[in-house]
């Protein structure tokens, strides 16, 4: 029979162990965050009828799409974002849930953009979300997450930049201008002043108006500047792409790491009502979740262990193999996460290797002399050290998973 | 602007917080588990090339595929099970883990299946697998890991029902016999024997063979056999549908739960080497979480209360607000989980509801009076009682999460 290359499409990854439990330690302390903050989680379909998406995102959005016709004839299309799903089960559900509705949501979306370094077809994203609350005090508990978040996961320096399209809005600034000052920071000074010199003069007036604007001077803004538990940065000329905001807008920025923004978020009052009969505001934010992780790498944030196991319990040989069963069975049943060496004819040497491979801190051994003294050897795979004690001695070394 | 339907498509689901939080508790259960055992977290993606998975599950398999070309031209299907994305993921990277490989995989398939009660076209599959061992200790520690995540749910009374391949191989049935044969549970005894009646005359005596053969018999079986932590049951009829299995075969069944079995698996030692230049064996299994999540519910065994939050700090007054803020900033800041009310208009009466519904144990009002003694105000939301005292004694009510 031909053997079948095995091979992965362009832009889409596995996530190998080593990988995915950097990735899991990232979403359980992300978890954690969200729910001391009174958020619960909400999962929708990877499918949505093709009308639900289409036309929420711009063009950009609907070209980047993954769409597709089923075998019953429905137009479908795969998860863009999680904001979308969120505005239809919000419509769809109204009287289901307590108002204002605090969510979490954690899933992949897909989008068939070009790939480039950092940027993928099926990448997971970490919302937030409070529906049903026009209040600034919504803004602010919604950043106040996002920057708890960043500490929980070890960043110590980070600053939130804010603006409000409303401020944008005042400005009489074109949709074009504001574009480009929105990617200022990709711009040398030259290229930035050049921008400014070839700008109409009512982008000029416009942009004088940004930089003379303050915090205080908007209503929304005023309030959430007023939380000092906050660390915000105004940032008058902050656009933020997507087509449904409509109040504050803000992106979280660490200090170190320079890819870009890890988190981005805002108000969008308008974006439910496409779906319920009336107006129902929100306001949330998604963090980037593959530049969460590479931020971590960069600033060595990731403990240095994150194997679970903590012993592997080796096997002698084929005779004394029972006995081995027995000592892991023991451990597990005093939470003591064992791992038993499955291949009885692996000689001890390379059982060993296969314990430091995997990064588990012990093994024991289980020969003829321990079954004689009703003991078992215990070796620290990093010192190398070994004692023989009994198990009941042995299991003082090890942690208890809860 | 005309509103949009608010639809989700035939077959796929919402999973609002109540029910979110009944599947994380499972997920969170079962990944302690499998850690427990030393079994490592994979992911792979959702789409894969067509040819990856074309062909492996038998022709049902290839017709109920998710498939569609892509803006590129490729071929790609949806992700229709876990076994063999892991396959091809053993075959890739063949040098990059320690073997025996084991890994966990908890992540959605789709199936274009017909809808009804219990089935879905997309659902969360459980995987645990163990790659690279042909020892029969690999077996047993599978259906071991199996049986003990069950005990961890919560369930008390369950069998494994064990065949192997092999078995029913030597008694020389019928193929179409063999699918008759593991479909008896949905026959009525008369049904049965009526099956046998019309039977060919080989096929009878593959039947007398098998009622007549002992896991003795068969040397993967009779090791697993002698596990005596197992809880075992011969089936010598059980011949599970997947066409990549070649040894032993499993399913788990829960007393007081008719639906069906929650998990199936077993050793299929060919499948990789579709992918590798050279066989590999494995063996496995797989949770169904739906029937796992029924099976829970209606055995009771869900806490009464997953609500994470602890207490929610209400909103006495727009000018007392700050203090509300500052209250709920303290409990987060002492690992309490606090919600804070972000809805300065509600009323009192309103704002309690809200905890009642979401199920918050506790709420804290802050008045005038509290303001002025230094106290809060802690209300039960269960006995309704409530009393006033300095928010550091209000803490000890509170368990810190960790």
């Amino acid at each position: 029979m031909k053997t079948i290359e095995p091979k992965i499409l362009k832009g889409f990854r596995d996530f190998l162990p080593q990988e995915a439990k950097k990735r899991q330690y990232v979403i359980n302390l992300l978890k954690k965050v969200f729910e001391s903050y009174g958020f619960e989680p909400l999962e929708t379909p990877a499918l949505e009828y093709e009308e639900i998406l289409l036309g929420k995102y711009g063009d950009e959005g609907d070209k980047l799409m993954y769409r597709f016709t089923d075998r019953g004839g429905r137009k479908v299309a795969l998860r863009y974002d999680q904001t979308v799903p969120l505005a239809r089960v919000v419509a769809q559900y109204q009287n289901e849930f307590p108002m204002p509705f605090k969510r979490y949501q954690i899933q992949n979306v897909w989008r068939a953009d070009n790939t480039q370094k950092g940027r993928f077809r099926e990448f997971l994203q970490c919302d937030a979300d409070i529906v049903g609350s026009s209040s600034s005090l919504a803004d602010s508990e919604i950043i106040s997450l996002a920057e708890r978040s960043l500490e929980k996961l070890g960043f110590k320096n980070f600053t939130t930049l804010v603006n409000s399209r409303t401020v944008l809005k005042n400005s009489k600034a074109s949709l074009n201008f504001i574009k480009a000052l929105d990617k200022q920071d990709k711009l040398s000074k030259d290229e930035f002043l050049r921008l400014l010199s070839i700008a109409k003069e009512s982008d000029k007036e416009a942009y004088e108006y940004l930089k003379n604007s303050k915090p205080e001077d908007d209503s929304s803004l005023r309030e959430i500047f007023n939380n000092k538990n906050l660390n915000l940065f105004y940032m008058p000329t902050l656009a933020r792409g997507l087509d449904y905001y409509t109040g504050i807008i803000f992106e979280l920025k660490i200090d170190g790491y320079s890819a870009g923004s890890v988190c981005g978020g805002g108000r969008y009052d308008n974006l439910i009502g496409l779906f319920a009969n009336k107006q129902i505001p929100a306001v949330g934010f998604a963090f980037g979740f593959d530049r969460l992780i590479e931020a971590m790498e960069e600033l060595n944030l990731f403990p240095g262990n994150l194997t679970a196991t903590k012993v592997l319990v080796t096997i002698f040989s084929e005779e004394l193999k029972e006995k081995s069963l027995e000592t892991a069975s023991f451990l597990r049943s005093k939470g003591i996460n064992t791992e038993l060496y499955i291949d009885g004819s692996a000689n001890l040497e390379k059982q060993l290797k296969y314990a430091d491979k995997k990064g588990i801190p012990f093994a024991i051994v289980i020969g003829p002399d321990e079954v004689k003294d009703n003991t078992i050897t215990l070796r620290s795979m990093m010192t190398r050290e070994q004692k023989s004690l009994p198990i009941s001695e042995a299991i003082k070394n090890f942690k208890v998973n809860t």
